[in-house]
């Protein structure tokens, strides 16, 4: 059956092999995946060396060839079996040494004894490598062989972005990032999602609101855009996600931004409570991902995040298991539908004022049957207790909590108000 | 024995019988017999098609004669019987028709087979007639005459207020519906109380706040008097209550204004918790007469509503099932009691502020008894609890709910502390 | 073993025997005591006759000798044997009656037999005598003898003061009682808690606050100095405490503010929490000592009170029974531990704000792992925690709470920081 879970999922499995990093070629190969999905995405390469605030863009880094030899010449770790085999921006080695030296540049997990872990270092030089632990736990005295063939010299750091314009000047933002190996919750499930979310955003009709999506190298990719957009940013943005861990089907999380309560928050916390049953709610102490940034003193920008199972909270993470086994259509499906729910309760999340004092006469415009009874009364009781909400004040989302209905059986009476002239959009 | 129950459950024996509407004959009669009680009330009359925001005042329906004749000739249903076997507002037939035509124009409730509903149709022009269910069931099939002499024609809708003027220009507010044909607790109760309230509020010595007090038909009713009298309400009512469902004997309802925390739902909520036990506490979301009007965006009136059983939340309610016996003097005694003290407190309700920093010396003024030991200070530190919140900015009921302690335990004190010069009002 | 416990409580004997009151020699020689170990302390004397707000410094009072004879002419009652003898401010008598008329003069506690109470009666002029009702159930009728030669005249009250000058003007406000005669945790443990944190307060290196700390006679005490000094204090306050009944080795009790979360009371209940157990939290209501005067309404002082159990809620208040043996060396050095801790929380609330926007690159300065794990993750956040609450608004003791963690885990992370060039104080 061809459902957007179906087909998200598919193109995780195409974007799974590849090896990416925070730069590199296996970034550029990714997002011109998604660019053939998405044909008005801008790719942009950023140099090695920019300063942004207190960073500076790495070196690329590409890996062509890594594996250990055994005491015996056997290939015993090869990073073609597995992108995690390496540490990310391992620098090129070609060296004999015995197993106790060997074990100083080796990493493993003695909890999780089948799983490769997958471990960076960035901003330090060094190299490494990653394997199962039991694999681990059966190496022999010995001479070992290590070799690995990487380039990590000046390049540039590629990212995407889509906007999608709208009515109004007023953006919602989606930040996403792509720079994970071989990992499909996180991370390949939010690059995917996003994807087939653009596509139904550029669909919507009479759209509202610009709609401003990244895909980006984590940290480093926020921090660059930030600096490079921030005032923009500041300005125009009125809601916004960072999408991530969107592919398992277990519960949903909700990571709130660090002021809380604002469009964003409303509207994400709105829909999940209506749309879906046990939202683990976690504070903004457990922020671990580009929230980081959007919401940093003196960013301040709105950007909450709506996950499955959060990073860090499920023992796949950052390991090997973490594969297309973790992840399933119907898991991406739902989270596409509790976002595409979220971008039509913002869409549709008016200001409304009502024309006249007192409640109107329902009556005169057909709006109340004619005769009057127990059960009439409570249909419309309904209507009524929208209109007394539309106090120019409350947006629709929060005229939904108080009505303590769920914001888009709002829509239809709004919009019925509005053809009969009893209330106006005031924002 | 004389209480104001008692006298209070007789002018709702003498009510009952009317037959009122929203307009008409039934409506003046009852507003006559008030006014016998008040004097000084005075009687409006507002000609049909006057507009009122979006309503517009209705033709005015008299009822002469009314009843139903089976095939047999016998009259099943009259008028004369009881008023609510005709629905409100219905216009003149004279008809013969089949079992099956008359069942389309007929209410009844199998759920409450003995109990004749109570219906209307003010605004849709139709007419229909309602019986006990269990009466309903024994009709055979054969030919009905139905007979309705009614009057729906230009004339007045009819309304009377009570101004009992105060110190201050400042004005409380009590509103209550007299348009319910034979309905005890909803609603012959509310303008029956209202009228022995009126009389203890025109007694009050030195009556600091003035009272502006409307018997009106719902709805239509205070959408008229809002349209005439918007400007003047919110400058002047600083507490506004709509009085209803106060006749049974069993728990308070307390239904907040739309804002809530008005000087209001303060002291209604304050004296209910001190004086009864077992109050509910409903959201506005339960909302369901004038004060729907008077807190609708715009109007903002801070009206609240203090009931016994709340209109729609018992069995009986607009049925023939609320009759007299329904209500009783106990009951409305209770009701009366609770709206008194409610008054007695917003009279009360000034805000202090003490002439001298620091604690005052209350021995040097015979306030403290001359030897301290543990029992002496624990009288001491009630009136000292009630000095340190004489802040300029907190008004007595607000004192009282930090001392935790009912408002009228500190009218002494507070007069005490007065005539001592250790305090002055300053609101 | 020389702790600061044992010293205070060194410093309680030594205090124990002299008859205090509210004036008076036995006053003086206290505070003369108090100086020997604070020598910059500064003794203040204000005449008998002058106005403090609507209070007048009362006649001051001096006893010489006081007993009872019984019919027997044996000296039943003798203040040499206990200060709680004679109800404070007795004046002289010198008078044969019989037992009735004696009883008149009497106070006992029936509940604690052996237990003679603390009567005072300052500003009306009578005597009497305080003795274990179970002697007093033992006297037979006859006629006694009662002699007291007290002396009560013009003369002054008078109290201490010591100034410890910090780097800004702002001040930190210490206020402690010593007007009750030979009673350990009410009163002694107070005084002499505040002699050593103030030697400790003395000693801090770039003291960043100045300290403020008087030693007053309750109630009038705080009157008098109130209404001496109140524009200073309302300028310089930042944080205050009233100091009294920290000797015990029960558990901890915190008093607030009138209006709250002070920074007082910030501090005073984050210190609390996380450094002992079970709190028992007050209201203002509970009140009972000079942060009564603090509080008032126009005086306004940001003072709330830490104690171990608290006036009023030990059987042995105001009675013989709070003697030496129900404090202890343990319970006051847990109290100096607390107070030292709270000031050392004050001196440390900075606000702080960052001097860049986004998350700072830990790495290039040392301040992260090379290598990325689950773990090295954990450490990081703890710093990331505080640095994204470095809003410029939030002080050190706000983000500890949000981050949930003790002040003091924050000293050196901020200190580090601020090396870095990474964040900046703002106030």
């Amino acid at each position: 059956m061809k459902t957007i879970g179906n087909e998200t999922y598919k193109l995780c499995e195409e974007l799974f092999p590849i090896n990416r990093s925070i730069t590199g070629d296996g970034l550029r190969e990714t997002l011109a995946i998604i660019k053939r999905e998405l044909p008005r995405i801008k790719i942009h390469e950023i140099p090695s060396g920019t300063k942004c605030f207190d960073w500076t863009i790495p070196k690329e880094w590409n890996l062509r060839e890594a594996y250990i030899l055994d005491p015996e010449g056997n290939k015993i770790v090869d990073f073609k079996e597995n992108n995690l085999h390496v540490v990310g921006y391992s620098v090129s080695i070609d060296k004999s040494l015995s197993l106790s030296e060997l074990n100083r540049h080796l990493y493993s997990l003695a909890k999780f004894p089948d799983a490769i872990p997958y471990i960076t270092s960035y901003y330090g030089e060094t190299w490494g490598f990653c394997l199962p632990h039991s694999q681990r736990e059966q190496l022999k005295d010995g001479k070992y062989k290590v070799y690995i063939d990487s380039n990590l010299k000046d390049g540039s750091l590629t990212y995407a972005e889509l906007l999608i314009k709208g009515k109004c000047e007023q953006e919602i933002f989606l930040s996403t990032y792509v720079c994970h190996p071989s990992m499909a919750n996180d991370n390949l499930s939010g690059p995917s999602l996003i994807t087939y979310l653009a596509k139904y955003i550029q669909k919507i009709k009479n759209r509202r609101y610009s709609y401003r999506i990244i895909f980006i190298p984590e940290t480093i990719g926020s921090i660059m855009y930030l600096s490079k957009n921030i005032e923009h940013l500041k300005k125009y943005v009125v809601a916004g996600f960072n999408v991530t861990c969107v592919g398992d089907n277990n519960n949903y999380s909700y990571l709130p931004s660090r002021k809380g309560k604002t469009l964003a928050d409303k509207v994400a916390l709105h829909v999940l409570k209506h749309l879906v049953h046990n939202i683990k709610e976690y504070s903004f102490l457990d922020r671990g991902s580009d929230e980081r940034q959007y919401n940093y003193p003196g960013v301040d920008l709105p950007v909450c995040s709506v996950m499955r199972t959060k990073y860090g909270e499920f023992d796949e993470y950052h390991t090997s298991l973490d594969n297309l086994a973790y992840i399933s259509p119907d898991g991406l499906n739902g989270s596409y539908e509790v976002y595409r729910k979220i971008i039509e309760s913002i869409e549709n999340n008016y200001t409304y004022m009502l024309n006249e004092l007192c409640e109107p006469q329902l009556g005169k415009r057909g709006l109340y049957p004619t005769v009057s009874t127990k059960k009439t009364h409570a249909i419309v009781n309904n209507m009524m207790n929208f209109l007394v909400y539309c106090d120019g004040k409350l947006d629709l989302v929060e005229i939904a909590e108080k009505v303590k209905t769920p914001i888009w059986d709002l829509y239809d009476i709004a919009n019925g108000l509005i053809s009969n002239k009893l209330i106006k959009i005031v924002n």
